[in-house]
């Protein structure tokens, strides 16, 4: 097979020597990943069905979750929630095969649950949250132009991918896995819902924390500027470790202290959708776990689209592979390297309409073997593409 | 006042010279930008009341609509909406203002009903659609945060934009004009669910275009592939006045002629949803009209969010009227500006974080007049953004 | 066929001489009606499409309405709807006959919203409430059962009837039937909420009437209780036609005067579900337009059940049917009659368990005779059951 | 205080003489009986957490539960639920006190699921179910006639009672509640939904049984067979220690032996909801537990109305107290008493418009002394209505 692979060079600045760059992470429990993370929850519940019953994983798309945000009342010392938001599941599934009919709905709703309960541990799933699914099966023409055995594009689509990371995007990504996760034992009331916003302007990275702070263990707002204080010294402490760069860091800059009815940025559950905050997939992380406006992005939402043939799931995760794989193999002469990949509608998933690879390189290079050496490993991803679809099923590749 | 204005000059090749350029535009019909348009009149109405109530626009946002699809059998000679399309109202409003209670239930259910019927001839508004609405009232803390009399960002968010558009993004969003717009006189049979998909390799201008048509104007598939030659010509004719590129056009590649159950892509209300096709706010266009993976975007959802300070609608407008108005005025020298406008919670909108901006210039060029120009150029327009609230009000303002 | 008939004499007083009789009748605008009257026009809808598309009604119940109220500010010379009124319909229907499938969602969404813009003429249903659908496909076992071409009873259950109608409940309905019929030219502010209690103690009928005034049509308090006397004294001009008996009119009974929040039973529609009053089906007026709690009743809803075999809608209307059937026929020798119909699940619908008629004679009379004559009624009323059918369909027979 | 009481004497042949008597019982896994425990639980919990914070109860009315069927495949040996149930809350509740806003969305949910994890122990309440809630706010207006602090009758309305059970009515009564009792332990395939009609003609009691089996326990169509014998057995001893009289029973006489599909009445969670059927509160059980077209019933639904004000609670609930009481008391020269009690809006509600007692005695009976008995009877009885309240919170009185 001969595939239509661009490998065209770049004479430009990488993006970390340009004077602004501008980085978001929406963390696991902003209403928009909480979409996400459910809509992949419910894909991965299905696939595994799929494959137990039917030996393989059959047409679906979930990757429409809308969050409805509740109502709620938190106050220092514990407060309540008034209202349970409203997730509904939409998206198709295959809902009979042959006679059988596949009990598509108790699935996904009990994916969702699980999903939540698993990640969200001041979230009480019985009263804070109601579920609802309208998840209903796909147009039959199209299912046969999906189906999942013939491997074919579903669409007409693309992703987008890039390598390396700058350090603000590494700070960006790291600052929230890092709030979300060890520091939760020294602070526990640090909440799920995060939001890291990193904005560097030429040696100065600015990094703008929403973090979400559960009230029952905090006593009054002295204590929650306390910790707000702690929280930005371990932040930066942490940021720190990535960079040479001067690192300011700021906390729930939206607080008022003199104001007493709005003093701090309070939750029932560590999550904002509980008082009016809503979500939906697709608005948030693009596959690499960030918001990169000052870089080429994909508007495809990948979470919870199907494993085997959706183009707009597999090739934004092809393409920073593809971009890391060729960062890591081709060395130090690379500075940067962007990824595209397009599909057109019925071509087989491993021969896109084309892969176009732009690559800045360092200095001065020869470009030619490097060429060569990338065209071959685009060749060679893509023939595997398929590999893909396993890790997605055993959770193994993040989406957002 | 002392803006934070940044003007880098970036030395890189301006977008059409690359080698591969992919743009997408999704129709008002597609799932996508129905969701969007209501969101958008949605927000449009409530405004109105407000100011007509209260004299001023009153906090809301109303960017979350999720089109859940419906099932249809189409046919040639005309078929049968299934199950009509499930569209689900989230977002918050303001629900009193003192002791009045605001009708924003009814406001907005009607806002989205006579959007579909102003917008899609073929749709029976009673029986096709079914309109939930659970837009609730925004969190009490928030809201102060966001009172929109003191004009300051709700958020920290950022704004994207650039000019001027490429060829090929020329090509795209005027097929999707046309196609929407005066091509109905002669082939009425092409409905609204357009979706326009261009790729450009080199000097070759792939237009891949997903039509809908329109069941009962076609009596049987001999028809339907002689209308899809025709549209092509139509389609080519209109391509071709932009560009010296060879231009390529591809009409709903997914028909498959031989397959006597799957042969045209016909639906029943010229409209994808009808048969199992979901939208959602914020997943389609950005505020130019294009999807650019080969260009910086903003994640940013527009469509619904509150005219007055949310600065994901504000700054996405302004950026690119901002970029155009620096091609505009500065003339040949400039080959492409890029503009990032930064917000941070609780700083005036006329005052943005940074506000950046990124130019190639043509050959060479004194870089320091044009540079303290655009910075005037910046200033003034950011000076004047509030200029943009009436113009969403009144509709004067394109959002996807 | 030899049909299990019993005809037994009662030795008692009937109704209208017993010392304290309560008769209630629910308007046609009162949410219980309105859900009512949905399901039943939901039902003629599916059945004349089921007649027109494949020669007979195929299987359906959609005898599930559920009427959320909505929120609302009435006020003198006119207020708001502040929320729509949800309404959920629910059921069952036949969606698929052989690969043709029903349009059954959109046929009931749109038999839903013609019957309340056909009934209730200050009722906006673009705006005024939200219309949903959950109507789904029968259990695949019960439809073999139900399959209406066999014509054997759904379900063991049983209707009841009684005649004739004593004054008090004479009076009641006809007292409804007023106020919603030609009491509409004179008082057109007069609503379609209608609720009106009998309650005859001795000679005295106290007849209590709720109704809601629309709010446009009265300029303030004073225009108020001017209307409600004027209303009190046609109610009772018109009640004293049907009796000698002494008649007390009381109406909007909770009104207070003195209490300016609260001054008088208004609406901006002319029904309460506008503002929090719920209602579903089968929890107001039986078959024969009434509630009476001093005679026998059957728990059955039979708005919405399928008219071709579903006992608890035939059987109702037969029961009812039959008892004046007798008193026509029998003459005055007949105090009262009582007639219920007992079906067994998979029984020929024409042949039931049994059907037991019990007779209050006037003095003394030759019971023989009448036994006889009214066994050949019941047993020529019963073989031709299905005759109601049809006239079900065409709206021939109120439910309600 | 002087009350409205009236003691009738009936000259009537009492209901068990009569030639035929049908009675039904709905068992507690019946989708009506479903809706009726979930909002009788609803309003408990809401009770109980007004009575926690604010020492009384504050209004609420939460009668209003609409189950929509849910789809399932049983087969022996074990099948699947297809699609969960859907239940919709609705009703009025109070939602704001002074400045504190209510959790009520969350308590309610709460409860409905505790009260199915608590009953239905094949139920799987994350899979197999999804409850929404649309309860709302009650009207402003009514809230204020409703204070429940004023002890005054919500509404005009009626309460019936009588006494005592007939031998049939008891018979009926005893056989759900055996199968939902102490047989689980011998036949625990035995599901919750269990219907139970009893059609007495002269001496003889057919008693027809619908009893949903748990297909997981049972291997095959022969040991469903066997197992349904087994039953009949049970079910007949269990019913002829009652009565002297005939006793036939029969089980599940929908099932059809040779038909290879419709073999047997099997369900995967012992509830006939799981499979298309739908409940709503109200249509049931009356609250004595009983559906009685032989005898006198209100339509009022019990289940979920606030139990301190809810003449339709109380007033039925006293009315079959008061007739039990009175042949408790009066011994064995009574043989059938009927009450009935009506209110009328804004009355104290141990003040009813009328309180209605009809005897019927047994041969010669000096009517005057009991006539007098009775009447301080209802007298008291009335001045302790509110003793109830506490009760139904503490889930010491059935209503249905």
């Amino acid at each position: 097979m001969e595939r239509n692979i661009s490998v065209e060079e770049l004479n430009q600045i990488p993006t970390p020597k340009k004077e602004v760059e501008i980085v978001e992470r929406k963390g696991i429990g902003h209403p928009d990943s909480v979409a996400d993370g459910i809509a992949e929850a419910v894909s991965r519940s299905l696939s595994k069905y799929y494959l137990e019953h039917y030996g393989r994983i059959l047409h679906h798309n979930t990757d429409q979750v809308e969050v409805v945000g509740g109502q709620s009342a938190p106050k220092y010392g514990g407060g309540l929630v008034l209202e349970p938001t409203y997730i509904l599941l939409s998206g198709r599934a295959t809902t009979k095969v042959g006679n059988d009919r596949v009990p598509y709905k108790s699935i996904t709703i009990k994916a969702a649950k699980d999903y939540l309960r698993n990640n969200f541990s001041h979230l009480d799933v019985d009263a804070d949250v109601m579920i609802d699914s309208r998840i209903g099966q796909g147009s039959v023409d199209l299912v046969e132009v999906y189906d999942t055995s013939k491997l074919e594009a579903n669409d007409t689509s693309f992703g987008v991918g890039f390598a390396p990371l700058s350090e603000t995007e590494n700070i960006v990504l790291k600052t929230e896995r890092y709030l979300n996760g060890s520091l939760k034992k020294k602070l526990p009331m640090v909440g799920y819902d995060i939001k890291v916003m990193g904005f560097r302007q030429k040696d100065t990275i600015n990094l703008t924390v929403a973090a979400a702070f559960v009230d029952k263990y905090i006593k009054d707002a002295d204590e929650y500027f306390n910790l707000k204080d702690q929280l930005k010294d371990l932040v930066l402490d942490n940021a720190v470790e990535e960079t040479d760069k001067e690192v300011k860091v700021y906390i729930n800059t939206a607080d008022i202290r003199e104001n007493s009815k709005s003093v701090g940025y309070l939750t029932v559950t560590g999550m904002s959708m509980e008082n009016g905050d809503d979500g939906s997939v697709g608005r948030g992380n693009r596959v690499n776990g960030l918001i990169t406006p000052y870089r080429a992005m994909s508007m495809e939402a990948a979470a919870g689209k199907n494993p085997v043939t959706h183009v707009g799931k597999l090739y934004n995760v092809l393409a920073n592979k593809i971009a890391n794989d060729i960062v890591q193999e081709e060395g130090n002469d690379i500075a940067e390297v962007l990824v595209r990949i397009v599909s057109q509608i019925g071509r087989p998933i491993d021969d896109p309409h084309v892969a176009s690879v732009q690559v800045i390189y360092e200095g001065n290079v020869d470009h030619s073997k490097h060429k060569n050496n990338i065209r071959n490993l685009v060749n060679d991803r893509l023939a595997h593409v398929s590999d893909l679809t396993m890790q997605f099923v055993e959770g193994k590749i993040t989406v957002f």
